[in-house]
């Protein structure tokens, strides 16, 4: 093929990714218990962020959050119990995103843990993401597990999932779409801002909520709070939306454009359309802003797959429609608009559909495209949590995907297709 | 008093004034009757905005309003009997703003009418605000009095406002400042857009409605709705959270800080703190977006005292916190930057509550000076919507308040202190 002509393929496979990324649909259809739902997860497995690794390669917070998750599942009676499990392959680690599942920090599913269900009408494919452990600094996806963080996990599956389940269902099912939109214009940008989605989405639930009351009063107010207080709450919901929006663009031959990443303790992965692998690559370096009494050296990679937001336009690639980060993760305003002016350069198109009210309701740059970032050398802003060593998040920043990645998928890119 | 002794008072007066603004804490403790909580509003009495006028001066839909007002407080049979009357002085007409009510356009008080009382604990002072007539574009506030218009009115005195009324008292009251802070962070301005605080606002009940459901299940779902389906509920709230702000604020002698603005159909008026009179100038340009359908030929002024919400620094002083009214009123993000900025010019200080996201959270221009207006020629930017003579809104834009009314405020001033 001559470069003219790669080049001419590229553009066309790189528009499908584009398209089908915008006519995506993301619907909130269902909570069910993960091993009800998410294809090929057994009860003897633990899901994990990041492209697979061996047991023996996950360190750290990583390591210890799939032992939590095998101890909450009842896999193993100890954590010296699930380690010889974990090594001798009677307790199976999946990755996430083979599982169409998508992972928070560390990502850990086990089959009794409950997942919203997203569906993606126009494309008939779907996403599964867990819940939101609240806002406790130590979480399993964090890599802490003892009885509280245990208590709070059953809480999730006992209480808040079946009734918000039940509101889901009463509801025939919450288009995200919709909030999601809402939602850039009221100061979120669905990774480390969801705030407005939050109350979008409980305001959505009112009416199923006030109809279950009378039977279920106590409980239902519960987890109606639950929704609002925490301004967390939708970061699961955005990313389902987001893994079902990359899913339908999975799988177009030519396309350079990015459909998944995600890291583990390692590496940070990429996935792109138009090659069913993932290229790894150095871990990032993060601008951060830390929580008071904490350190930089304290900082920790532990995994984590919110940057699926990222993949379809949201989250860093839309930081200018998100100010009020400036008090979560610290920087300035112009430096905001100026960073998602950036990532212009390196997608396919603005999406119709979300729209960044600073830049004239311009559409969020979308569809992340290998090729371009090695041409202009500017790699995507990330918005990330901060993990700690102690299990604990301890801060929030900016991430930039390292260089070194994007010319390695840009290298298997020309090799499968040069 | 020499010019700098004059100067130096002036100076005092004026941080007097902003600091009472800052300190204000305005909190919806109830919802009543107008006629059991208004001073002074008897049951033979119409409140309308802006100045106090004759009867015979109001004309064109202001006048059609106060009709509509007599008619649907039972003052009169028909139309020409209610004009016979306000001729005769059998039905008063009263200004809103001197009964500490705060009128929407028209703004239209009858005893009957349920109001938000809205307390200011660390002054002791009241407001009053009535409710929101909905997004029907015809409304007795714009002119429209029919059956359709009488409906929805008796609706809101008979199911909205006990739904509610109750919901807020069993909360014990809600503390507005900490929703409109939040509101601020969401693209809200809190006069043309109050999207995200009818959200908060609403978010804030939902334990209420939930112990309501069960006795009261269809009519709490009905009212809970309304709350979040119409994007601008809050914006009486807001009002009369400015409006007991600005009344903290009253009375410094030697102040030139506006207290208050209003219009009516002939006039602009403002107050200043230190002057217990109305300076009067003219009516003001709009630069408007109007909805399909409608011509600038078509635009009428009927009165208006949500322009309160800029006496404290929100609406059009702080206009680059809310980019989502470029869909609504048009224009362009920049130039909203750039108004905000130009209204730092001509306040006393910058809010510690009321702060604006773009500008690295600087605190909203608070406290206009007659004086600096005078000296910069920079008069404030308003944002309002637009009436046409049919009686319905036909848009909203951006009003710049006429300068002649300033300089008419600075003579007097002077006059008076100098």
């Amino acid at each position: 093929m001559t470069g003219q002509q790669l080049a001419s393929q590229r553009h066309a496979a790189n528009q499908e990714v584009f398209r089908r990324m915008c006519a995506s649909e993301p619907v909130l259809s269902d909570i069910r218990p993960a091993g009800e739902v998410v294809p090929a997860l057994h009860p003897a497995m633990v899901l994990t962020s990041g492209p697979r690794l061996d047991w023996s390669d996950y360190d750290g917070g990583q390591r210890a959050a799939l032992i939590g998750g095998a101890l909450y599942e009842g896999l193993a009676a100890d954590a010296a119990e699930a380690e010889a499990r974990f090594d001798a392959g009677l307790i199976e680690i999946g990755a996430c995103q083979d599982h169409a599942c998508i992972g928070s920090v560390a990502g850990i599913y086990t089959a009794s843990m409950p997942v919203f269900v997203i569906e993606n009408p126009p494309f008939g494919v779907r996403a599964f993401s867990n819940m939101y452990e609240g806002r406790a600094r130590k979480r399993l996806n964090y890599g802490s597990f003892d009885d509280e963080v245990r208590n709070r996990l059953d809480q999730i599956r006992d209480s808040v999932a079946p009734v918000l389940g039940e509101a889901v269902r009463r509801s025939g099912g919450v288009p995200l779409k919709p909030l999601m939109q809402r939602a850039l214009h009221m100061g979120d940008e669905l990774h480390s801002r969801n705030t407005a989605a939050s109350l979008l989405f409980s305001a959505a639930l009112i009416p199923q909520f006030l109809d279950m009351a009378p039977a279920l009063g106590a409980e239902v107010k519960r987890v109606a709070g639950l929704l609002v207080e925490d301004n967390y709450f939708f970061l699961r919901l955005s990313m389902g939306a987001a893994k079902v929006t990359a899913l339908a663009a999975e799988g177009v031959t030519g396309s350079s454009v990015v459909v998944s990443m995600g890291l583990n303790c390692r590496n940070f992965g990429l996935r792109m359309s138009g090659l069913d692998a993932w290229v790894v690559g150095p871990l990032p370096t993060v601008e951060a802003k830390l929580f008071d009494g904490h350190t930089a050296d304290e900082i920790t990679w532990l995994g984590g797959e919110s940057i699926i937001t990222e993949t379809i336009g949201l989250g860093g690639l839309s930081q200018a429609a998100a100010f009020p980060l400036l008090a979560y993760q610290g920087g300035d305003a112009q430096e905001m608009i100026a960073r998602t002016e950036a990532m212009y350069r390196i997608t396919v198109g603005e999406s119709p559909d979300y729209r960044i009210p600073v830049l004239n309701y311009r559409g969020a740059p979308t569809g992340i495209d290998v090729m371009k970032v090695v041409e202009t050398g500017q790699t995507p802003y990330l918005d990330v949590g901060v993990a700690g060593r102690g299990g604990l998040q301890i801060g929030a920043g900016v991430v930039r995907a390292p260089a070194a990645l994007f010319e390695a998928a840009a290298q298997l890119y020309l090799e499968a297709y040069g």
